[in-house]
């Protein structure tokens, strides 16, 4: 472990990039389908010592959807590939507690972290866009808070099944013809309001006990369950007060819960575009926002605002809408930026087209790594969830010329001190509650 | 495409061995969940030319099963590793229609197909153990036909989801600004009895079309099921006339549903083990049984009865027990073979403790060759399913010296012709139904 603390950096990778139009600048690469761009991505990342590689999931489509997001490979395959070009990052997915049973994700979830040696984390999405329910025999997309309650039940049991097995529970003794022990294995028998599970998994205990817990609510619902099992948060923040309150929020809630702050990284997401100068940088913006289409920003705000926006004046002032339950982190701060602006819809749009509402960082490296710095100082952020806006120049130019830099301020790692995720981040490996229970007896 | 019909050969790879006490042997290696045995697995098998690597699953265990299936790595994402060792042998999973969601198991297979170029098969299970409902939140595992009736109504929906794409919908164009064609996307808004499935999937058609299709089902419905859908049929047979009229019946149903009798291969499943004499071998097998655990052994045999046997005399003649709904492949094979030859229990268990109930074959190399082309040449099988008792042992032997011998005779291929498993199996690439419109209308 790092004596001193360091800056943890994710590298999000929205393979067509996270500007509706990155996948159009001339030197671009197109496709979250594009396994060999992924690889480069991930390995790139990889030599830039970021803590972990992160891919978004949804679980529908539209021809309309930013264009990352229409179609790409499946995350947990995807990350299984990426595991054997790689051998330290972490490998991180979004999964839906929503769309899918506990026993199948949590076997997912265990095989990544066994093929991987010990570096997944599993976002744990409510699931955010309603039009998921018709791909799943639903009548309607269950309520906020209901989707929370389901969320927090779904965490529960999944840490029941990691730890139907002890860790030395695999014996496989030739001599003695003993396979498994079957003492130190645990029937989780999880009777809830939404589950009914009895375990045990068939899966050895996962490396890093459980994979690394990533959450992003922002609602009331969501900071505490991010607060109650997070390990890591992102988060959609604009401004450094608005993020130094979340942060303390936050923090105060992990209190709350009777956790350790130092086990929760408040990672915000941030999109930097790096230019020799910040004229340079505002220029390849430029490029960008002349590439974007129309219909497909707005259609991106209108998903992260949760309301359909393509029946309001663009040049007119931004609306002001009531809460939809959806994405209230993207809404709440995009409307907070709005107002404070007095932005029009048109503007927002083509600032949300950027990084989905997502802290741009634009000038050159020192200037990016300033505005990285202010944060990481001021407490309001243990790291970073990096967004670049499109592939692979973007995140290429982040490793080579910021990473550096911040390198330089001690602000960041030189080289890996551990092999797995939970060893970047400074995270203690849950103990199997059995394990835990022998060594307070030892200890009495 | 071969020009004389060969031979097909999948490497059936559960790890820890066929026999419940193959990881017992002194050469043996242990572990559903050893990676470098697993990757050494699929290689041999594609260094032999194998079509396919295949693994089986369940959605439950018990420290009693058979070793190899107490724990393991999830199929898929193994699958997606041992992609990247790989370049052309299949890839084949087991997944269960009744305890998973038709749009995430289709995106699973697509993203496998997608990340193997062109590799990937699914066996088609309706969930054979009634344990997994526990699992799965429900009171109890649905009934037989009930099953089936989901099975066939899960794999529609599938086929319609990997069409959700054409083929060429993804355009991708810098210039225009058009990332996918919209007008090649198609809607399935499936509403059926068990499923309701709107679509579009958001990953593109899979390489192969469909990942090519596995079925296994015994019974009645079963039959219909593989003739009206399956491309591969993996089959427990004991006896050549037996065999012959499985193949017989399956051919018919399969021409009664109106498809092509060479788009259907069966692979009856044979457990070889090779000897430098008959008597080495037979040697090797008793060594086997000497090692096997007698409780484990009568389990595997009551799983694949459907009934618990642990009460019955093991030294009387094997009892005679009514259908259980339950692997009915294994359940008649069994009781038709201890019938035949005057079986007691606990014959019938040291024989099922081989390979659960599958083909044996001991000899040298040239006498397990003439067993396979016995039923070959017969048109009692297209193809076998390898199970090596043990590994990686006695699937190198099979590789190093059975195969050599079916080569020479011209009975299976020196090379792979292609490189997806549709061209190792001589299997079509199914159109897309809008593509298969378009010909119409141009032929007329």
């Amino acid at each position: 472990m790092a004596s001193t603390k360091m800056m943890h950096l994710g590298a999000f990778a929205l393979a067509s990039g996270h500007h509706v139009a990155g996948w159009r600048l001339p030197g671009a690469q197109a496709g979250s389908e594009n396994l060999e761009l992924l690889k480069h991505i991930a390995m790139t990342a990889e030599r830039g010592k970021f803590d972990l590689f992160f891919l978004a999931d949804a679980l529908n489509t539209s021809p309309t959807m930013h264009p990352s997001m229409v179609v790409r490979l499946e995350p947990l395959t995807l990350l299984s590939v990426l595991s054997t070009v790689t051998s330290r990052i972490g490998l991180a997915a979004t999964a839906s507690t929503t769309y899918s049973e506990p026993y199948n994700l949590a076997r997912l979830f265990a095989s990544l972290d066994h093929l991987s040696g010990g570096r997944a984390a599993w976002n744990i999405v409510a699931g955010a866009f309603p039009a998921a329910a018709a791909n799943f025999s639903l009548k309607e997309h269950p309520e906020h808070s209901e989707r929370y309650r389901i969320a927090a039940e779904f965490v529960e049991v999944a840490k029941g099944l990691w730890n139907s097995w002890e860790d030395d529970a695999v014996v496989m003794d030739k001599d003695s013809g003993v396979y498994v022990d079957a003492a130190k294995m645990h029937v989780l028998d999880h009777h809830g309001a939404h589950f009914n599970v009895k375990g045990p998994l068939n899966i050895s205990r996962p490396p890093q006990g459980y994979p690394v817990f990533i959450q992003a609510g922002a609602s009331d619902t969501g900071r505490d369950l991010a607060a109650s099992v997070a390990e890591i948060v992102f988060a959609v923040l604009q401004d450094l007060d608005t993020a130094k309150a979340f942060a303390d929020d936050l923090r105060g809630r992990v209190r709350k819960f009777g956790r350790n702050v130092d086990h929760l990284k408040i990672m915000p997401g941030v999109c930097p575009i790096v230019g020799e100068s910040e004229k340079d940088a505002r220029a390849k913006l430029a490029e960008l926002g002349a590439r974007a289409d129309a219909a497909t920003s707005l259609r991106v705000l209108s998903e992260r605002m949760g309301h359909d926006l393509s029946a309001f004046d663009l040049d007119a002032p931004m609306p002001q809408l009531p809460p939809s339950g959806m994405m209230q982190g993207h809404a709440v701060t995009l409307a907070a930026l709005a107002a404070r602006d007095g932005l029009t819809l048109r503007e927002l749009r083509d600032f949300t087209s950027a990084a989905m509402g997502h802290r741009l960082l634009l000038g050159t490296p020192e200037q990016i790594a300033d505005g990285l710095e202010e944060w990481f100082v001021a407490g309001a952020a243990d790291g970073f969830n990096v967004m670049p806006p499109w592939f692979p120049g973007a995140l290429d130019d982040f490793v080579d010329h910021v990473v550096p830099v911040l390198q330089k301020r001690g602000l960041f790692r030189t080289e890996y001190e551990g092999t797995t995720l939970r060893d970047h981040l400074g995270l203690p490996r849950p103990a199997h509650p059995a394990a835990a229970v022998a060594a307070t007896n030892a200890a009495e």
